[in-house]
């Protein structure tokens, strides 16, 4: 299944695509995607999308996930993303906080903070919780997704590591969590590390690799966090970026209003951001 | 006011304490001390608390808010407590994330994690933001507080420190973020640069301080933070510790199963937590 959540901001109502990629209304049957419902989704599975309601037009699309509690992310995973940064692959995961209320739709705007020179993009694969996770192997922690998805880990480098500590300052602005546009469910992604990954800066590629290069993969994601505190239904894990950000150019090159991002990660779907100086 | 959540956990309902100091329920008024009825706190102090029915009994307390979407603890806030940690006063406010899966009540137990031999307490003043704030400067900040709590920044210093970068992996464990016992409004707080605090590990004063040392004061921090991203009602900014903490003892001096920690700040309460091995 792919998972959509579509409407206005903070309004959002639950959706999936049907076999020709149409939307389709679900609030006839759960209240969101989020919670239980990302516990038991074989209950969606069980529906037959073309029973839903056809979803007119082209709303926004909203996160594809709500009442998400943790927004993890996992710093370094990606070895030549680690060297461009000028950084060694950490000996365990590097993990650091990203502010739940940064995260948006996948075509909302980027939001350069007022002040920002150093606002830079990463495109990710994130996954999302469905079932409570404390202390769980590897081996049983992929029972423990509810789906796959596109993020994009926007950063502000200097609030990041020349602002007095601690990466989660230069990761939390908001708007800085575009999530989607689908949450796509483990049966339709046949291996979670080997799927391309792209992204594009005014059609440019920055970034063109894949989950192929990712150091810690899912399941060791999983258990390791589960080791330091439970891991809830519609918490995100962000798994790190390949090269190919701004940062890591010579020189350094940042984004500004009017640039327009595109990334995707094959089978997870596209997002676009136009960026837009905060008001 | 002093604001109140108590029931069984996950389903906490809010309450008072009236001029005697019982607790009275508010479930009639409110659906919890969360989100918007943060925002109209006005709403709350118009009613005659001996109107409202009396708890019955000795209910467990949970965390005074609800609803918190960020959970933001200020590092070296004290210049004697970063001292006592080996480090200097930054430059600007240091700023870290607890995930809010560890917010629990204020007698809830400290869960100490699996294998962890560092796990320590920290004693701190919490606030609660009330009204959205983005961009606001430190004249205005303070009304965007919904009131002030006790918080234990529960820690474990190897996973902050240790286990390879970014702190929030020693801040983030369950039951590390006991919250409460009452959300007490600033009306009621004269000057929140003024208030004793204290922690006791079985008895024995571990730290005895002010807020009057702290550094980068409410005001500021509310203006700050708000250049970074907009803090929402329910929001807990918790503003460090003065000294005394285990990690700053010669030999440092750690929990373990059976200590019985003890806290609080002068007019906010008190917390009682008694240290089990996490299951």
């Amino acid at each position: 299944m792919k998972l959509v959540r579509y409407g206005a901001r903070g309004a959002e109502k639950p959706g999936m695509l049907d076999a020709a990629g149409r939307l389709r209304d679900l609030s006839a049957h759960v209240p969101d995607i989020a919670g239980q419902v990302l516990t038991d989704l074989g209950r969606l599975a069980a529906i037959d999308p073309e029973t839903l309601p056809l979803v007119e037009g082209n709303p926004r699309l909203g996160a594809c996930v709500g009442g998400t509690g943790k927004f993890i992310c996992i710093g370094l995973n990606y070895s030549d993303h680690a060297a461009e940064s000028g950084m060694e692959v950490p000996p365990e995961p590097v993990i650091f906080a990203k502010y739940t209320s940064a995260i948006c739709g996948p075509d909302d705007p980027i939001l350069i903070p007022r002040g920002s020179e150093k606002t830079d993009w990463e495109v990710e694969l994130g996954f999302v919780i469905g079932k409570p996770a404390k202390y769980v192997t590897e081996a049983e922690a992929l029972n423990h997704v509810a789906g796959y998805c596109v993020i994009n880990d926007v950063s502000e480098r200097a609030y990041q590591t020349e602002r007095a500590g601690q990466w989660s300052k230069g990761k939390s602005s908001d708007n800085f969590g575009p999530t989607g546009p689908w949450l796509v469910t483990p049966d339709e992604v046949a291996n979670p590390n080997d799927l391309h990954m792209w992204l594009k800066v005014n059609g440019q590629t920055m970034q063109d690799g894949s989950t192929a290069t990712m150091v810690y993969q899912v399941p060791f994601l999983i258990s390791y966090l589960s080791q330091f505190f439970t891991l809830h239904p519609g918490d995100i894990i962000s798994t790190g970026t390949p090269p190919g950000v701004g940062l890591g150019m010579k020189p350094p090159r940042y984004l500004k209003a009017g640039d327009v991002v595109e990334l995707g990660i094959e089978g997870l779907g596209t997002q676009r951001q136009v960026c837009e100086n905060d008001a």
